[in-house]
């Protein structure tokens, strides 16, 4: 491998650093941007609804500033922050941030995104690197000053006709690759030019764009610009660090000791690469001191959850405080220590938090210790199908693994941790042995391809509450015409197919197979899933539709 | 959230750290412990033959020191280390390394193990730390300096009857909540009785073994040991950290600065829990900054298959240097960025490495700068199978996945990227529209459930080599009666059923199904996969059957 093609960026060597004597003693300013950031790195961004949902998790997690989306780049980043105005969604206490590029189009544009708020954060940015000075702008020092004191300009004028409160946050952005001496003299010029004061300071972000060095250079960076600013009276500064080398959070908390107010970042590390900082690790490193982090993260698996929904993207197995596996030990001596520290937490009822591998109470997270692999009442969809495909060997769709992890979840808030064959068997009652009301007899697909428009004549013979009825029904194939038979009743609900799948249970073709079928009945919200085995995949199929029908029997009579 | 539950661990404090002074300019010695601390990690340990992979893999990389378990422990671990003794598998620049607790039958059936090497690690460790002196051991300091000192006499002896070569390392264990100047009385207790010299270092691994604080302070922890042994010529100093709190990376490289020799960590981070340190993204921070990285890692996906098939964990998307998404840039700023930087660079022909949002040129790791999630020669099956599921709704089995990413990459080998539509048409082409020798006409399943000892009588009618033929078979479902339909017929492969699933290709009954079956003829090593799309789900069964044994007859004619 050719090493010798790189060399690293020079940049500030403090002589007097004083960063690494101090220690995180306080929470600093929050500011989530994974409306911003975080979606705009997702390979399916989120549709509106989902960034509302995101934008109401934020808030319930304890969020004061929450940078919304980049309004004038594009019609649904415009249409997000209306709605959110128009539908007074920001509770008072929370201020939206906008970021747009230090051009007057885009400032102008944002501007109009923002009428009817009290307040916002406006955040403008333009890149300030040698690098990019060079092979993106072809622009010398003077020529990228003058784009920021610009923008800052009209956002000045334009904040004085805003009939709310406007916020400066201004961005170096690839703040670590510019010499720090230009880097503070570009943030003095934004200031100067919008008349910062201690009472009307100015957000001066200095993003690790592109992380470029190990942690302790950004701190001197940091501690550089801190030590250098006119008058750090009038300055918020902010960090905003990537994770390229896998430092995101070195880097912030280093910053942070090097004198740093304010944190933008995203849950989980979401963003563009290898993320951003991941805030909440951020904040549980903080608690684990003793420090109040200033979130309220102790429904993790809920706040996974929707983070997972909303960005289709997965919290990794290892991934600290949140992972499925970080609370596990698998090693007996391990094991044996977490026991006897546990043991001797609680016989000495001790305050302080003690035990040996693991630096957070598990309970603190409504997480638990896992020993082994175990199912209990926060293990989430994720353990649940983990189960049931490792041991049983379903694969379980999506959608159902969420509705069956509701039903594990039930059983395990009154009975405490579930055995996988308690999951199995709860597997079976709820979805496979459902008989009533219509219990599946026998079944008949007949080739009718020859005859004229159907390719299959299904005769369904079932069970209806006592009664044996045999149903008849033509289609496409045997679900369409085992479908239709049902659909054809009128005293049946008439359902559609919403999906469908199936898979052999073990190698060999005398082996059984699982089908999973999804139904609606038209027109409802109610919407369940049968799963039906037989070694007959048709048999199996047709299983799985009776017990979906049954399953939304069941629940519209307890709707109704 | 009661933080108050929680205090840091107070520690050294240097006063005259010169750390963050320093800057990285070699690679340590590298020791993996993939196949101890990784693989105990693991949900589904690793069987044998793939820890000879693994160990194979880590050799090809250019690890000189590897773990290769703990053989005392249990008999697989031992069994693996004889496997790898007496087969040879050791090249003679790698010394192999075992884990023990220094415990007196531990360390004797260690030695057993080791009959026949020429040179091995032996590593011995016991907790230290303050809790568990207290909690685990309720010993006092002296009684577990002794255990150290107990064990190193009894390695040194066991050392003298041993043909080869032995090192000894020792671990502190939990050395983050040890007081350095306890750790350090350990540590020259236990040279002494070893009776180190210059000649003779002893390894003295310092383990984050639970990551409890920011890394500057694991680095004055480093550092105070260091300057405070009393012969720091008869010492290698190596570090362990897990990532607890996310840092394992940066405290990674804060202990080397601080004066440390030798890192022990994994491949992307596997471990207990958050996982150990992370070696590969260890080296390319340092390969980024100039520095040879004293590992080969140019060939990064075929590491990742080979890790991900042996460990069954997956390297997360933002993982750095190695996840699916690292390379890719969503963002049209970046992505603007990104070319004029490339167009720079090449027009230059500049010989240092500078683009804008790409730290590495993923091309030194045999990657590929992605705007958008492309598929190309190096893509391999997660891309693959990726665009399938998302553009085309095909959830191909992971079987199915590499066997077509093959496909794929030998296109792109010799065309480049490779379009979704393109990768459309090869699927196609591949695995559906397969109709030599066999041809499927049309099918007729009977229900002969009241007849008899079978459920089914299947009548699939084909061309065979343009020969209508009609084939009868008996089983208890449309597969089992469809295979035996062509299992009957003399001149046909006898094959047997090794894998099925299907699925609706899109919402509504009245869509199209995929089916997915793998065939294997009874004793052959050939085992392919055919798919079937149709509305009719048995058609579709029975159509991928048929493309199975077609693609069965090409790649037999191929071999033969």
């Amino acid at each position: 491998m050719n090493y010798k093609k790189y060399k690293k960026f020079e940049t500030v060597k403090l002589k007097d650093r004083t960063w690494p004597d101090n220690e995180i003693v306080k929470a600093p300013i929050w500011c989530s941007v994974d409306l911003r950031d975080g979606n705009q790195a997702l390979i399916t961004p989120m549709k509106i609804e989902e960034k509302v949902e995101m934008f109401q998790l934020l808030v319930d997690l304890g969020f004061k500033e929450i940078e919304v989306g980049f309004p004038s780049s594009s019609q649904i980043e415009y249409d997000f922050l209306r709605l959110l105005i128009d539908e007074n969604l920001i509770p008072d206490d929370v201020t939206v941030q906008v970021l747009t590029q230090a051009r007057e189009h885009l400032i102008r544009r944002t501007f109009e995104s923002l009428k009817g708020l009290d307040k916002a954060i406006v955040h403008i940015y333009n890149s300030t690197s040698i690098l990019q000075r060079d092979v993106v702008f072809g622009k010398g020092k003077e020529e990228i000053k003058k784009i920021a004191v610009e923008g800052t300009k009209l956002v000045k004028e334009l904040s004085q006709e805003f009939e709310g409160k406007v916020i400066l946050e201004y961005s170096p952005e690839s703040f670590t690759g510019t010499e720090v001496d230009y880097a503070l003299e570009i943030c003095e010029a934004v200031m100067d030019t919008w008349g910062a004061t201690p009472d009307n300071k100015v957000i001066i972000n200095l993003p690790s764009t592109v992380e470029m060095d190990t942690p302790n250079v950004y701190a001197d960076q940091i501690e550089w610009m801190c030590k250098n600013f006119k008058d750090r009276e009038r300055v918020i500064v902010s960090l905003h660090p990537h994770n390229d080398r896998g430092c995101g959070v070195a880097t912030t908390e280093l910053g942070l000791l090097a004198g740093a107010d304010r944190v933008e970042g995203t849950l989980f590390g979401n963003g563009e690469r290898t993320g951003n900082v991941d805030v909440i690790t951020l904040a549980l490193n903080m608690y684990t001191h003793g420090i109040d982090p200033e979130l309220e993260l102790s429904q993790m698996n809920h706040i996974k959850a929707i983070y997972e929904k909303d960005t289709k993207m997965e919290v990794p197995p290892r991934h600290p405080y949140a992972g499925q596996l970080v609370f596990t030990a698998f090693s007996g001596s391990h094991q044996d220590a977490i026991n006897k520290g546990m043991h001797a937490y609680h016989e000495r009822g001790q305050e302080l938090w003690e035990v040996p591998y693991l630096p957070i109470d598990p309970a603190d997270l409504n997480r638990q210790y896992e020993p082994i692999v175990r199912i209990n009442s926060q293990s989430g969809k994720g353990g649940v199908a983990f189960v049931m495909d490792t041991v049983f060997g379903y694969q379980l769709p999506k959608a159902l693994q969420a509705d069956f992890a509701k039903a594990i979840q039930n059983i395990s808030e009154t009975e405490g941790e579930v055995s996988p064959e308690r999951i199995y068997d709860t597997f079976k009652k709820e979805y496979i042995d459902n008989e009533t009301p219509y219990k599946f007899i026998k079944q008949r697909l007949i080739d009718i391809s020859d005859e004229g428009e159907y390719e299959r004549r299904a005769e369904v013979t079932i069970e209806d509450r006592g009664v044996m009825k045999t149903l008849v029904g033509y289609g496409n194939g045997p679900i369409d015409a085992v479908k239709n038979a049902f659909n054809s009743q009128e005293d049946f609900l008439y359902t559609e197919l919403i999906n469908y799948s199936e898979h052999a249970l073990t190698a060999g073709s005398s082996a059984k197979a699982a089908a999973y079928i999804q139904l609606r009945p038209k027109g409802s919200a109610v919407c369940e899933y049968g799963v039906g085995v037989h070694p007959d995949i048709t048999t199996a199929t047709i299983k799985a539709m009776i017990s979906a029908m049954n399953r939304i029997h069941k629940y519209m009579k307890k709707e109704g």
